[in-house]
């Protein structure tokens, strides 16, 4: 992190210094130079290969981390939601790119006065489009402000899930956006989440370079109809150097390599990719022992589980452990190997979490530590900013 | 919910007598008329039976409506954490029982903290040990304070998480207890979580009999050390009735029932019970169209996805749609019958979550509404008090 102590909250300045285990379980931790080094990796691969870089902050939910990563050169963020644009802002934020669509016109009110907000200290809000209803009901509220709004049109890649088919069906839209005052057709976004995922190299080769077709066919049709494509955004954790590779991307959006979790250490790491490490953890400690098992504090309201239930993280000398699902509040630890010895009431666990983006919206800090997991002290008191901003 | 206003949080007002149509999506919407009903329902029963209800806020997290439970004729309520009990105490609750272990030190300072609170209040807290460690960390707390704490024995009646096996092995647990001069051994906690959610009544009734028989066993052995056992608390929204009938409890710890969820829904109804009505949904807006499946903006972190997805709650004359995983910020919806007419752009859809429990704890606060979901107004705001409070 960079020296800056979180100043808005003083409370947290009492636990500043303290060693690791003392801290209250089950807690977030983030091991500070992990994470920079994953922020200065991200950041020096995107420069290296001249494409921006706009990290999601659906991630991290936090402008601390946002300001990390800008200071490394990062041109914005990205949210997924108003009220987490809302809450970064609220914050000092003032690039942001929304990367979803917003229909309800009393929150595209309070897009306009984002906008608004952010023009008025040299930022720039974005926002993303996949239907003429939405263009028009946006520039109702736009026309309401002093400042304008870049707009994107989302094309469907392949998620199948928001965006319009690629190809002529952009055409009308960045049309339509050009007919509001206050609004600027940006670009294309062209994310799929799910080639993220995909387990080897090879698919998301093959799934990127679907996609790239599909930029390009859309890209040729707004050209036919006179309108460049000034830019085109996406990509993520799983894929953005094959994404880059493509030509197709001009800025990335990846959230997910500042702390990484146990669904992208999953995936066959590819060569050409910077190298991340896992920053996050969930410190849990065991309070409960059987003859079988140990009980730790840790469970689904401490860490998401759309992707699994969380690793176990152990040192070369310790026990693998496996952790099984208690429930909400308790996570059922066993030896990986039957027969090693468990561990004893009381001690502290790291897990790896399966999924790092909505297990941080479970928290309202993450304590971060230098010094090691084990032996370390809290050195800087994160705030998850925007925990819980899904409107 | 009580006359009282929500008188904490003023900005909240400001959307008291909105119509639901303009909430902010995606949202928590209960509807306070079916929750009274589920309150006074499980308070009739409860007294009509002769046993003592402690409602657990594990689920609703809410001073709010706790107070509304109490009124009902509960004893106080349940927490599963020390920084739930805090939140709750903060606003005004004094008679609660932490139904978990705590082992650290720095924790079970703030239980004798909050003990010595209470008691300033005339109330009274109380928490659930399973080991001579646990006794000893927490009589080393309670020995700074002038208060006292209710100490209940936790046996393992079939969950296989926490707990003591049952019969001689709560017996040194609760001699311990009475070794310290600000700890009463107050009885035993039994609670089969998983039992609560055997789909049969049948496999319900088979369970709690086994679970009665560990009860038993554990009182004769305490019995026999000279040890009578004050209370016996647990129980939950599955299997109250069959729990109660066991004749083993004298205290139902249920909590669920005030909203219920598609899990419990699915359970065969056990027409011993009152029945509980679904109080609480997800409101989103459908925010992009596409040609086979439309998307709302409700995704895993806007309701928990342990004991499954959602499932669409559709009113008699409207087409009935299946929910799919759209990831964390996004739901795909289909026509549960292809080709029946989907929902158009910026439709409100409501959902039942699958779980209750961890979907409430996503949320800052709950809107409660009066006149009916589709055209109701917002009647009255419920804080969340301990969202986020796992520690």
């Amino acid at each position: 992190m960079s020296a800056a102590l979180d100043t808005r909250t003083p409370q947290h300045l009492t636990v500043v210094g303290m060693p690791v285990h003392d801290l209250p379980t089950p807690c977030l931790v983030v091991d500070l130079d992990a994470l920079n080094r994953n922020v200065q990796r991200m950041a020096a691969y995107c420069a290296r290969h001249k494409v921006r870089l706009r990290p999601h902050a659906k991630t991290h939910k936090s402008a601390d981390i946002g300001r990390v990563q800008m200071q490394a050169g990062a041109v914005g963020v990205c949210v997924q939601k108003v009220s987490e644009a809302e809450a970064l802002v609220d914050v000092g934020a003032s690039k942001l790119l929304i990367t979803n669509e917003v229909i309800a016109p009393l929150k595209l009110m309070r897009v306009a006065e984002l906008a608004q907000c952010v023009a008025g200290r040299n930022g720039q809000l974005g926002i993303v489009v996949d239907s003429l209803q939405g263009i028009d009901a946006l520039g109702a509220a736009m026309a309401l402000v002093h400042a304008s709004i870049d707009v994107y049109v989302e094309i469907n890649v392949g998620q199948n899930r928001c965006g319009v088919p690629p190809g002529e069906a952009a055409v009308p839209l960045a049309q339509a956006i050009g007919q509001h005052a206050n609004m600027r057709f940006a670009g294309l976004q062209a994310y799929n989440g799910k080639l993220q995922h995909a387990r080897t190299v090879a698919a998301r080769r093959q799934a990127v370079a679907d996609v790239a077709v599909q930029i390009q066919a859309t890209r040729d049709a707004l050209h036919a109809a006179g309108l460049p494509v000034p830019l085109v955004t996406g990509g993520g954790t799983g894929a953005f150097a094959i994404e880059i590779a493509s030509g197709q991307y001009d800025e990335i959006q990846a959230g997910s390599y500042v702390f990484m979790d146990a669904e992208y250490m999953d995936n066959e790491r590819d060569p050409s990719q910077p190298e991340f490490e896992n920053s996050l953890f969930v410190l849990t400690q065991v309070m409960s022992v059987s003859a079988d098992h140990v009980v730790c504090d840790a469970g689904h309201k401490s860490h998401a589980i759309d992707a699994g239930l969380p690793r176990v993280w152990t040192a070369e000398d310790e026990t693998p452990l496996v952790f099984a699902n208690g429930g909400d509040e308790h996570g059922i630890l066993r030896a990986a190997q039957p027969g090693e010895a468990l561990p004893a009431l009381g001690s502290l666990i790291w897990l790896i979490p399966g999924h790092c983006d909505p297990t941080v919206n479970l928290h309202r800090r993450l304590y971060g530590v230098r010094g090691g997991l084990r032996h370390g002290r809290v050195d800087h008191v994160i705030r998850v900013d925007a925990r819980g901003c899904v409107q």
